[in-house]
């Protein structure tokens, strides 16, 4: 073994190799029909055990355990969805965006990246107004990300948001979130391309709004139909899928209604599970697509295997 | 909703945009302490039922109902994996490879999208000698593909593979496979850069080879250890994750020594879930790399969440 002992040290002493650093470009594509469906990653976010609710610190450590989350928060993703039907580009939700301070947006990078530029977005639609989902939607500059989009947001959530009196009636720490999404309404409703709708609505050929009211006022998912394929975006149905599927009972500190949106996520999850529909979730790890099957009290999370676009007949 | 009508109906007529059909690139990245790990995705495969072996068709029709596959056949990766130690890249197997016909081989395309070149891989250590796994190593005329890389393989596997005898025995459809091994250990012993060893070795600093014979006569795994980190490479100790993370008594019809190849599984898994170290096996879905943990007969699949690389402390 001396040749051996020799190359190590030999390499040891010579070599220089600088780590890279940089990771994939986070976008991952597949076809649904035939329609192309690309998921676009804008960040990495992690989720502390104290945003869970209607459960106990010991359910959440097991929970937590069970999915390896080894960390003191729980990894998470901010995923956006492009769909591509061969005739329009839809997007469904932006992201952060980096407008409003501090955070780092890669939505417009990954789009890039995948493809396709920002001006060649017909259609934003947006399950909900919060940051998360809206903030992408202008630049730095406070001007439009999508010059050429239209955006839908549900009435009801675009009426909470809109109204003056609701602004009023928030704690001042919160009046902000009010401001950001009339301003961001306003810099589309200039060009007339800030509309509402009624969840049930087609909005476009195959493509369907339903309501999934609870997490918000008017929060929205949109199911895709394409051939005998159908995919479910389901915004923020889910937060933290190592507790939230096993037991889709537990909610966030960020439903404004938990009852509710407890009831909406069991009902949509054991629809989604029982018609074999794909689901792609906003906050499940990038690319946040796979399938669901009921287990037990819950949900098992089937994530789709990364491989080539299968396009085509 | 007139204006929502209207828009859907001009979309249908103007609208024209190509589907892209093109995948992300096929890396991805991670530090393990302070060694950073590339995967990289040489190629797309699928397994048929029929490769299991000591099981039935009636429960792998129920572990792969339970993992949501629709489809005749398991889809599946073929992975290597790049080790930047900072001052030497170290590579995991090597594919298929372009040399043998049909094979589409994405290897070196991804390794060049991670940031790096083939003449810049120092190391490339061998799992084993099958086609999959050392293709990569020549390219189409028959030359090195690593020009500057010595080769590992374990004396056990070298000495199965380079024996005349052993080529002599073998139905005549099998003895190609023979002839590969040596056309490609011929490629790289013209330059001295073949090289074999001792399973206990530690051939690198923190990089030491283990024994885990069964699936071939000399299959050997890889454990990488930085910091508090460590990273098992498992090669083909498991093939089809949906049937042989729950049941691990499952073998394939590829295990030279389906018994051995059964108890090494075992045993493996076993530490790497109690020792909670990372793993990363040639055949999971792409990038193949998470932990996993025990659970009643067998084990749980814990792939990595897609996320930004974190290097420096």
């Amino acid at each position: 073994m001396m040749s051996l002992c020799l190359f190590s040290m030999v390499s040891m002493v010579w070599g220089s190799s600088p780590i890279k650093g940089n990771q994939a470009p986070g976008f991952f594509r597949l076809m649904v029909g035939e329609v192309e469906v690309t998921a676009l990653l804008d960040g990495s976010i992690s989720f502390e055990p104290a945003i869970l609710r209607n459960t106990t610190p010991l359910l959440i450590k097991m929970l937590w355990d069970r999915a390896g989350i080894l960390s003191a928060e729980a990894p998470a993703s901010v995923n956006a969805f492009l769909i591509n039907t061969g005739k329009k580009l839809i997007l469904i939700d932006t992201g952060n965006g980096n407008g409003s301070g501090s955070e780092s947006s890669s939505l417009l990078e990954n789009l890039r990246e995948s493809g396709y530029q920002a001006a060649e977005i017909d259609a934003v639609l947006l399950t909900h107004a919060h940051g998360d989902h809206i903030g992408g939607l202008l630049n730095r500059n406070g001007e439009r990300s999508f010059p050429n989009a239209v955006v839908f947001l549900s009435r009801a959530e675009n009426d909470f948001w809109l109204s003056a009196e609701n602004a009023a009636k928030v704690r001042p720490e919160k009046r902000k979130s009010f401001a950001r999404v009339r301003a961001i309404a306003a810099a589309y409703q200039k060009f007339d391309a800030w509309k509402t709708f009624e969840p049930g609505t087609e909005l476009f050929p195959d493509l369907k709004a339903e309501a999934a009211y609870g997490h918000t006022i008017g929060h929205t998912v949109y199911l895709l139909s394409s051939g005998r394929q159908e995919i479910m975006f389901v915004g923020d149905c889910i937060h933290n899928a190592a507790a939230q599927f096993p037991r889709p009972s537990i909610g966030v500190r960020f439903d404004v209604d938990i009852t509710r949106a407890i009831e909406t996520r069991i009902a949509l999850f054991a629809r989604i599970a029982r018609e074999h529909l794909l689901m792609a979730g906003a906050h499940l790890a990038f690319p946040g697509i796979g399938r669901i099957r009921a287990e037990g009290r819950g949900f098992v999370w089937l994530p789709v295997t990364f491989g080539p676009v299968k396009t085509g007949k």
